[in-house]
């Protein structure tokens, strides 16, 4: 674990922003700096918080979490502590026993009830400052062993989307489809789904995201398949479109216009350019097809121990790509009662361009299966 | 669904309040009251936000969001909207557009950041009013379909628990062992998983929360499995301790006293009662044996459309339990070095006492599979 340069790194900003001490919230965040992989349930059911001073980094957990936490956490670089009495009560008596005077905290990720009652734990003598995305921010440029486990997350993708491919069949639910795709993620050996798998047939096609449901997959309709594998907590994101026998005039028509967008925003991708660049070149292609008015998300994200997280690539996004950086591409187009077609790949900027570590095949004569 | 007289029982909250609008950002509540099913990835990622007044309900979501929102929610009582710039502003111009003054907010579910910004956008003629979880108690009394929906997934759960066990083998990994889990809960119908299924061998069986590894399942070894089905929504929640091939005598001594305690905690239940009184029945149990040092969880807590909710059943909890509350009993005992025991059942708080909705059998001679 390179927890003691990511603690390193973290307290730097507590000189940029003249802070005693860091509260972290998000999960992410969490895992990234301490080593305890615990997902939280919900924003009010956190499943412990990071308090992080220039000496000290405290993970703070519940009592039943404590010793799943003390066994996964970098107990060299970070004290696993119980919350006592409540989580709020617990950090405020952290913070005023190492006399901090200025504590910045992750406020996205936060709720507000606990800003609120931690600042009247603490009185006018303690002053809170929002984080932002600053912490988020350090996890945006992947250390090589990051790579790794982000290549290792899309080729174990890639494998399990070859494996459902070969099984599925006319006839089969989406939630049956998208129970074969789980089941393919076991094989390769992911520790379960970067997210809840989309199977999405015919017209459920033109949602974007959609729960598989009782819908049977019919002979020539696009099937959207969007899945993820996991590999130490990094994530893996591939989207196909595929369609079971031949895929009639229209269909070969928009889907050889979304690879074409895809295809343009992949190139469009170099460290030093604006990170608009690739949603930009997409929506261009679009527009040269007169799809323009069947856009409605921006053409990817970055990918890394969050399925969406920094850098936005957002053609409104005012920040440049930097080597390191590691970003969907997955222009979609969608038409209410017809369906939709999404391709997605994952790419590794450099300096030079762009490394895509989607090997899944994308080709008109291969989404015909 | 029953939208409209949820919707009813929220809008007393504005009389109660004094309140002109509410903000409800609770995955649960959202669902609750719109009938859209989306979970949130982390708090900084909603799915949507609902924005209530006497007149109207507007769910406000992504645009990739909105096609999935609209096929699911209750489009007589609610209008789906699409975020329009970003989710604070258009949560804000709702606000204005409605002349509401003052405005309840799920504080414990909505970041610091929105509730800053929002307050920004609105000025100081509006005035922000911590909700609490005043939303999430209205869910804390099930209606008769929601029982049915919890009685299903309590059914399904045992069903899956049954078939799981048949499979488990000496040499099996606990990963393996969560699969095979997994995979059962879908075999009888789940919509997946409650929660990640928990699988603790051995020693891991000292973490009440434990993610399934590499350890192979020894024979004699305590083995806690904690997993759960999820029908529309409503969970199960079911853990048992079994045991490959025979327990030696500590084992099956320390199992009996958490039957005992956990058979204590269902015996308290009752509508009337204070809701901390199964908690203490289970401790007093356990102090009888000598255990109470290895007790470091209460004994349960309200389950439904999350897999914690109110009531809390806590021996700090000043409420008391109602007809209509689901309540898990699962009291355990955790010795590092060795291992634990947990035992766990959902029951349904009636007047005369409680509805144990779990059948999975408990007793010392069937968890020696």
């Amino acid at each position: 674990m390179r927890t003691r340069e990511r603690l390193a790194s973290v307290r730097r900003l507590l000189d940029e922003g003249n802070l005693d001490l860091l509260v972290v919230s998000n999960p992410a965040n969490r895992r990234y700096l301490t080593g305890f992989t615990a997902d939280d349930h919900t924003p009010d059911e956190s499943s412990g918080y990071v308090v992080i001073t220039r000496e000290r980094a405290s993970l703070i957990v519940s009592p039943t979490n404590l010793p799943w936490a003390r066994a996964e956490a970098d107990l060299d670089n970070v004290a696993v502590e119980p919350i006592e009495g409540t989580l709020t009560a617990t950090i405020a008596s952290r913070i005023l026993s190492r006399q901090a005077k200025r504590v910045g905290i992750e406020d996205a990720t936060t709720p507000a009830s606990i800003w609120f009652d931690l600042q009247e734990a603490l009185g006018t003598d303690v002053t809170l400052v929002r984080l932002g995305d600053t912490i988020d921010n350090l996890r945006e440029i992947k250390a090589p062993e990051e790579l790794d486990f982000l290549r290792q997350a899309a080729r174990l993708t890639d494998e399990a989307f070859a494996l459902a491919m070969r099984r599925l069949e006319p006839g089969m639910t989406e939630r049956e489809a998208a129970d074969i795709v789980r089941e393919s993620l076991r094989a390769v050996g992911s520790d379960g789904e970067a997210f809840d798998t989309i199977v999405a047939a015919g017209p459920n096609a033109a949602k974007p995201h959609h729960r598989p449901g009782d819908r049977p997959l019919k002979p020539g309709e696009p099937i959207i398949i969007d899945m993820g594998a996991r590999v130490n907590g990094y994530n893996g994101d591939l989207t196909r479109t595929v369609c079971l026998g031949s895929a009639d005039e229209r269909l070969i028509e928009i889907y050889e216009a979304v690879l074409e967008a895809q295809l343009a925003g992949l190139a469009a991708i170099r460290a030093g350019v604006p990170s608009s660049a690739p949603d930009i070149a997409t929506r261009e292609v679009f527009a040269s097809h007169g799809l323009e008015a069947f856009v409605i998300h921006s053409a990817g994200h970055g990918l890394g121990l969050r399925v969406h997280e920094a850098p936005s690539v957002r053609r409104t996004s005012d920040a440049s790509l930097e080597s390191g950086n590691v970003i969907t591409m997955e222009p979609g187009v969608y038409i209410e009662g017809w369906g939709g077609v999404r391709i997605e790949d994952v790419a590794i900027v450099h300096d030079s361009g762009h490394e895509n570590i989607t090997s899944a095949p994308k080709g008109t004569d291969v989404m015909q299966l």
